[in-house]
């Protein structure tokens, strides 16, 4: 079966893979599974022993920090943090003002007392433990799916309860393996966060959407943030009198940094990958979800871009969306090329084609042919819904609608006691939930959440899914009103665009959203039966997916072990553990890319043209060749490019003569990854993970070797920066500098 | 001097260069020259002994032929010659017809009976003896600068005759070193010369404008020819009894090609180079002549191009000129990017500032620095002719305008004996004179025509420096009609665009254009005046240069020396040799562009959208991994990428595993050089020269060796293209096929 696959990516991508041994970088591992893999990381010259890596209280992975949506690490011990500039961008957005725009020209507090609020919703999360709870979660279910599904949900609701019995902790329970196996994530919540130095938007983001995603890269994607604690060293609010909090630990940084060929690995939270999906899920998304998402994505993009180029209050308010919206546009696009460029489907279905064949023979697993058709089944039953339901979904896109929709379903949730509320609503999402309430005014727009929302609604129109309930609110027109006549009553009509007017409702009762005249509240409430109809097809789904996926994994988990292939769950927010190496790549033919980029790419690339438009003193001290202690004389040859695999290269030193800005590696990470220390072997920092490679963009389904490639900024070129471009001598004293 | 410049190139560039070493593959040489650098060439691996090269009667130079505006080379006894397909593009377009379009599909004769003629104009130069004639040309000449102008020209006329005594030789008298220099060239002239085998153009030119000058490449860019004679063996025209050509050597082509890092040679007919102009020239081409230029060239483009898209005869006509002038302007582009992401005019004026240094010492020259001063004041003059001269030359630019402003000077010349007219007046140019005056019709439209017209007349119109001829024919307006309507006039009241009525004009006198009420040719006639005069200012300006550049250039070769650099004269479309190594190079910061590239490179560009649209039956073979015996398995990593440069990589094999379809070296060469024999180290044909990179466009002005490559069609794909795809196995037998 390795053969098997080594020919199909043969045959689709032109390379060939020089032994099996190309494909040990794969792999999102729980930190508990590190002794299992040690003898891949010894290979690898990664020497920390697995037995500390695994161990959540010891150095370094205690210094290893969530931000919810991204990954960080304390680097002093004064709880000095650093992760992404795009990960801290709200942070600096919220200390922005017209005196200073610190977005555009950079933030350095030269004492503590200069380091603002990074604002009042940013958290750091500390995971603590990590308890495996698979028995309490799924002991004694139902075989009925909607039962089931909700004795799930309770199990997990309790355990959390419990668990967030101390409120500076926050608590989760997470499925792995599609629900094989339950953990229990217990994190300290730190509440005051501060803003420390970043960086001009023009170095953090340089080449901005056009780079985002490519490589060479030449980005100083890096922010240093604070926590702080009560004088009590307990979590807290902000305050002034609060104090730096003093982690456990605190990452040691090398400044000799890595070359190509060392082993690296980084920690941090991706977010969510499909690598056990099966082929026919793969195929639905390459074939409908992807395409279908795109287009409708462009097609938003498009709107919003006209309307802001006509309007600058709608530019300035709906720029961070659309940015976000590029950036995701970017990754339909890597999708839909990168399935194009490799038939991943292919793969995919011969490694499946292989597991059947195995799965007929074993002996221990031959029954599970039944439970995996029955799995198809189910999921041809899922692809249907998708579809069925999407227009209907979208046709709901406007955010004052979306606003009562919850609304009211928040007044429907609190009639029940609260453990029994659906997640979302329980008394300890209440703040996030008027948080959120609030955070509509500031990307807003009546003009535009209706030209969008009309589109959804035509798309809507134009198949023939009907919800009765919707058609007889907008679309039934007997009065010859046109759809966007009747869309701009609504929008007049309405109190929802007032922020106090909609966090008023949260105290609402059901009645009176039901005896509302507002016609938002009114098409929420008209729309809720569906809605919650649909709800609980999707649970009772869910509840028998439930029971179908983890058996189906149990065979695959076992198939693989039989082939003697790495398992490790798909990603799901949770702390994990990647390792591999710095390695350029083969991006196209006779194109390779090197693992590192220089500071004189930046002058290279540099037109003062936004988005190649760096900062003036930057360009100074590349031009004054200021490298201080920064510059490196020699790197390695690239020992793990395809030039080289066949022999040895290693040790090899060739002039490099400049600051490394950007490096590539190996290791297997997605979303959420962002701001991830990168490690070399010894557990010291040497860079942050912060992009990967465009080519490497369908990995979330399929772990492609020779072209999937991590970006990280490398810690050198952060340190030049503090020393030779700000002069942030106080938190380059805070530091831990340490030399190979 | 040697450092000063290293140090300047490394500011601007970012690229150490790690040793004079890198400099050695400059150089167009002379082939009398070559036992002068026989050491350099035996350092690359170039074996074959350098006397041999030097002997134009000898292999493998007697087999190198010219196509005028190209190179090409014999590879069978019968005659067969090999060159570009862009070479050869008006043969297989004199060819093409409805009913077979041989540009679309292809071609192949499968026996010689099926060779057409490639047209009446199409010949084969063979270099048979070039003869220094310096002496001869430059004695005795007068003070006086436009007597001597005169005076050279005369001795340059009557050389020519008397070698032109045997009517089957073409001779020409060419200046080298600006003048210190005169060699006359004898040419045997093959009249017949047959189509043979060309490949269909999207495979010949895959990629299209988008990938030229860029690499990596994929071309198929060849097309093979061959020569006929009479019966007797002497070169005749086109006629059945015709037999091929037995040409005095034919090339070996080695199937074994070459790897990395092995040493070629190339030899063909470069057009032209500046690479020893003075600073003050760049910099005048750099900030003046090239943005002019392009911005006009970019005007001309988007007016033929919008009046294409309107009208799809004019489309049709123009679509040669429009692929010309997208080439040209690319190049302008490519000149303009180089000179920004270099600093050439700074690494010349280093250059400069060390020669004056070394002048101002050395005892034999010390006095030069009066001439080089003598040198500059002429070049301020001869910019500010240039630019005053710009808009009026532009101003006749209307192709109707310029026929007619010939026509009439041929009847001038015509009083004179035919020795003393002007080139291209005489007799033995009123062939080509004849075939000018008729091609105007394949390119022409009388709106086209006018609108550019228009366009360079407006330009004109809206500077300073007037001509009181033209502005009293086209420009003083007292009635009030417009320019246009003006033109309009013309084009309606004219002759000219009758193709027989623009040959009868050769024929007449002086007195019948005096007379003439056609408005093109009374336009003429009244500007004949003013053209007369600017061309004796510029004949009086080049009789003063040709006095003080051969005094600078003295000099200056005086000072190469002593710097122990390679002294070569810039290109003027003779027979030269350049050497350089198999080789990559560094693109962009941590972007390699590696030497070869292979089949599937072709089918991962391949959209079906042309230019990216292969040809199925190519397509299929590659898919089918039909790579008959020309797949390489293994090739050599780059020893000579900066890399490795400083250690050796030399003999380690990786897997190719794939047909080799273009490749790089560092060979100095420019137009002209299309179609040219690329060798191995013992002489033997393993490419075809055919482009080269776009980093590299500004070598016409500085060579610089870290990012200047050569594209070439590796011979290994021209037969697998004969092999696998089109079965040419008539060919194949022809050929002289050697192996390592």
């Amino acid at each position: 079966m390795r053969n098997a696959l080594i020919s199909a990516f043969m045959l689709s991508s032109g390379v060939v893979l020089a032994s099996s041994q190309a494909l040990a970088d794969e792999g999102q591992w729980q930190p508990y599974q590190m002794p299992s893999i040690a003898d891949k990381l010894s290979e690898k010259g990664i020497d920390i022993p697995a037995k500390q890596l695994a161990d959540l209280t010891q150095y370094p992975m205690n210094a290893v920090v969530g931000l919810g949506y991204c990954t960080a690490s304390f680097v002093s011990p004064q709880g000095l943090v650093v992760t992404n500039h795009h990960c801290a961008y709200r942070a600096i957005q919220y200390n922005s003002k017209k005196e200073h725009n610190y977005i555009a020209d950079g933030f350095l507090a030269t004492s503590k007392i200069d380091e603002p609020t990074a604002g009042p919703n940013e958290r750091l999360y500390i995971t603590e433990a990590v308890t495996n709870v698979s028995e309490q979660v799924t002991r004694d279910l139902s075989q009925d799916p909607l039962v089931r599904y909700e004795e799930i949900q309770s199990n997990r609701k309790s355990l959390i309860k419990s668990c967030e019995s101390d409120d500076n902790y926050r608590c989760s329970v997470r499925s792995f393996h599609s629900g094989l196996e339950y953990y229990l994530i217990k994190q300290l919540i730190i509440r005051d966060v501060r803003l420390v130095y970043a960086p001009p938007e023009s170095a953090a983001a340089f080449g901005g959407d056009i780079d985002n995603y490519e490589y060479p890269r030449h980005s100083a994607d890096f922010t240093f943030l604070r926590a702080y604690v009560g004088k009590d060293g307990k979590p807290a609010v902000f305050s002034q009198d609060n104090v730096p909090y003093q982690p456990k630990s605190h990452l040691k940084i090398n400044i000799d940094g890595v070359k190509a060929g060392d082993g690296v690995f980084v920690a941090g939270y991706p977010g969510s990958t499909s690598r056990y999906r099966l082929t026919s899920e793969l195929k639905f998304a390459s074939d409908w979800l992807y395409p279908t998402f795109a287009s409708r994505y462009q097609l938003r993009i498009d709107t919003i871009a006209m309307m802001g180029a006509a309007d600058k209050g709608v530019k300035i308010k709906y720029a961070g969306t659309l940015a976000g919206m590029a950036n995701r546009m970017k990754k339909y696009n890597g999708l839909l090329d990168g399935f194009k460029a490799t038939d991943i489907t292919g793969i995919k279905q011969a490694r499946e084609d292989d597991f059947k064949q195995w799965l007929a023979t074993d002996k221990t697993y031959q029954s599970y042919q039944t439970q995996l058709d029955n799995l198809e089944n189910l999921l041809v039953k899922k692809r249907s819904n998708s579809q069925t339901r999407y227009y209907f979904e979208n046709a709901q896109s406007s955010s004052l609608l979306g606003a009562a929709n919850k609304l009211y379903r928040l007044s429907r949730e609190k009639t029940k006691p609260d453990a029994e509320r659906e997640e979302g609503y329980q008394e300890r999402d209440m703040k996030m939930f008027k948080a959120r309430l609030k955070r509509i005014d500031s990307s807003f727009d009546v003009s535009v959440d209706k030209a969008l929302w009309l589109q959804d609604l035509e798309a809507y129109n134009a198949q023939d899914n009907r919800v009765a309930a919707l058609d007889a609110m907008l679309i039934d027109n007997k009065q010859s009103v046109s759809l966007s006549e009747k869309l701009d009553g609504l929008y007049s009509l309405t109190s929802m665009t007032a922020q106090d007017k909609r966090l008023d409702w949260m105290d609402a009762k059901s009645e009176d959203f039901e005896t509302s005249a507002d016609p938002f509240i009114r098409l929420a409430v008209a729309l809720f039966d569906t809605n919650m109809a649909q709800e609980t097809d999707k649970k009772t789904l869910a509840g028998e997916l439930s029971q179908a996926r983890p058996d189906y994994m149990k065979a695959v988990i076992a198939y693989y072990k039989a082939n003697d292939w790495p398992v490790y769950p798909d990603a799901n927010g949770t702390l994990r553990i990647t390792y591999g190496m710095v390695d350029g790549y083969q991006s196209r033919d006779a194109l390779y890319k090197q693992p590192f980029t220089r500071l004189e790419g930046i002058t290279a690339k540099h037109t003062g043209i936004e988005p190649f438009n760096a900062p003036t003193k930057l360009l100074k001290a590349i031009e004054e060749q200021r490298y201080g202690n920064h510059k490196v004389e020699t790197v390695y040859q690239d020992p793990a490019s395809w030039l080289c695999r066949l022999f040895s290269c290693l040790d090899k030193p060739k002039s490099f003569g400049s600051v490394p800005v950007n490096f590539l590696s190996s290791v297997d990470t997605t979303g959420g990854n962002s701001g991830s220390p990168v490690f070399n072997g010894k557990g010291e920092l040497v860079g942050l993970n912060f992009d990967s490679t465009y080519e490497a963009i369908t990995k979330d389904w399929f772990f492609n070797p020779t072209i999937t490639r991590a970006v990280h900024v490398d810690f050198r070129y952060i340190l030049w920066m503090m020393d030779e471009v700000d002069h942030a001598d106080n938190l380059i004293q805070e530091l831990d500098l340490v030399r190979n």
